[in-house]
């Protein structure tokens, strides 16, 4: 089968390899249906990331189940299932109080199983998937041709844009500031919104961004960026800063900016994945500002957002404005890259 | 009138000081009845933090009105009242919002107003009280001598213990830790047990704070520190670690045993004035750890606690194990520096 691989920066390819097939009982094969680029994906690409030997890449993707081990229970052959960016038992202790991204048996796609058997990454045609009673989530009936880009979020994009708005705590009413109009702050705001934010600022300088931002919900756009950016959301919130500010990027920057942006006593939930942040301890403590989040454990929330998703109450598959064949992975890629592409889509 | 002042490191007394007056509609001018001496006034006492010229120290008080100014409403002459360790307005957006620590009119005992007009510090025989309607909170009626110091806990080290544990989050039935035996983390355990928390470890090696720690609420004791005491908190919780974890003493050592005491997802409520902290923000991402907390807005949070305290509810005096009376103030302080005390109340 073919599945891409990181050979080295911006050397990306769709090679064959190996056909995966079950290893353990718990295992499933599926067929990926569509797969998708992640932001985090470009941080190893640009070779920003300390780069291990060429390796499997990709975590986001929905499929169709084609085969189950023998101690699989829930998923069956023919389902069509969303995988979250990690695996999960989904019954040890920590996945049972949320934190599926640390259960005591997962692990990440492209990387060994902690049985040691290689794991599939999910930019690829067939993914051996551990745990699948855990880890898959099977939709009710086959989805349309449209319904899939939408059900695709789920496996990364929307709900860790909901664990920004759920971990800084967004209650109905409040107001709230996105850093990031990534396809992750995109969803944050749609999150936000959802949860009953009643007012969201959205951090743009793109207009193809700031179209978004508004249709998921974001009431006002601030341009500037850094200490002007900030001031700018103290502005419009009775010069005091966002109830909630939800950060999207993670850089240093970034999250300098986010704590400008919130009020004293505000929440920051923040779901970039942190390069170089480093956090004014007196400053925080000062203004009682706090900060939750982190890698969102998806599997948690799937269950919860899919209703809405499937009856089209929210439609986070809007931030895909790319999508190419598997075989033009590279492509999909560099206009990531470029930013020409807020998100793309790989479809097989 | 009679005030204490820090002179210079180690070098504290009763001074003879000018009495205050009423300046502005808003003041009241309040007799103190019993003042005490806080964990965080020992750091200028130590020569800790950048000394300014000899100033009035104290911060937590309560007394009976002896005037108000012109504008005073709610609070009248012969009201016993409590003071919080900040003035406030309890009007503006930020008050309004539970944050008076960043009262748009608030201010700090010992320092200036926003009118430029000194302030008394707390141990002292009378302090003119700015804000006096937003900042005072009388109680039904005076109070017994032994009620005298459970209610003096309501201007500072309680609230400040209710706020770890609000500001974490603890939810009824949940696992708590308690870093710090101080007062301030014996009232953190006290407000654990009030918010209905399941089960609680303090982490302490002093038998006399261990008792009290027991006392407020506390199942188990952990008397090792450092990854030493992590390791043993998370035994005690699943081999995981707490699902909350109060942080009440403000070192970069006792942030570093918070953040290894709590599960992953599990929230940090901080408390303790932050000295030389540094938080690993890549590791806080990948267990997903929350951070909340800092200088406690008392005055908000005096109104929910104040019955619970006067009908015996909670004990939160019981963290006083000396008294002594104003004139001897600097054994007051060696006390405390020299831990032979918890914390010392200060009789006139």
């Amino acid at each position: 089968m073919r599945a891409t691989v990181l050979h080295a920066p911006r050397d990306i390819r769709l090679d064959d390899v190996a056909t995966p097939e079950l290893r353990l009982g718990t295992d499933a094969i599926v067929r990926v249906v569509a797969s998708c680029i992640c932001g985090s994906d470009l941080w190893p690409y640009r070779g920003l990331n300390a780069q291990r030997d060429p390796f499997r890449i990709g975590h986001e993707f929905v499929g169709v189940v084609e085969q189950v081990g023998s101690d699989v229970s829930t998923i069956a052959p023919g389902d069509f299932v969303i995988a979250p960016f990690t695996f999960s038992d989904n019954t040890c202790l920590l996945c049972e109080r949320g934190v599926h991204t640390s259960c005591v048996n997962g692990g990440i796609w492209g990387n060994p199983d902690q049985q040691g058997h290689d794991v599939d990454g999910g930019q690829g045609e067939i993914v051996r998937v551990p745990w699948a009673d855990g880890t898959l989530v099977a939709t009710p009936s086959q989805p349309s041709q449209e319904m899939v880009a939408q059900l695709l979020t789920l496996s990364d994009v929307f709900p860790t844009g909901h664990h920004a708005a759920v971990s800084a705590g967004v209650t109905p009413g409040s107001t709230v500031a996105v850093v990031g109009d990534g396809a992750v702050g995109l969803s944050a705001v749609l999150a936000a919104k959802r949860l009953g934010a009643g007012r969201i600022v959205a951090m743009s300088r793109h207009a193809d961004r700031q179209a978004i931002a508004r249709r998921f919900g974001a009431e006002e756009i601030v341009a500037e960026r850094g200490t002007d950016g900030a001031a700018a959301v103290r502005d419009i919130f009775d010069g005091v800063g966002a109830d909630f500010v939800l950060e999207c990027v993670g850089t240093g920057d970034s999250m300098k900016q986010a704590m400008l942006s919130a009020r004293p006593g505000g929440r920051i939930g923040y779901v970039g994945v942190p390069h170089d942040v480093e956090l004014s301890v007196p400053q925080m403590f000062s203004r009682n500002i706090g900060l939750a989040g982190g890698v969102a454990p998806v599997r948690s929330y799937i269950e919860d957002l899919l209703p809405d998703v499937l009856d089209g109450t929210v439609t986070p598959g809007d931030v895909f404005d790319l999508a190419v064949p598997l075989d033009q992975v590279a492509d999909g890629y560099r206009a990531m890259d470029e930013r020409t592409a807020i998100k793309t889509m790989l479809t097989l």
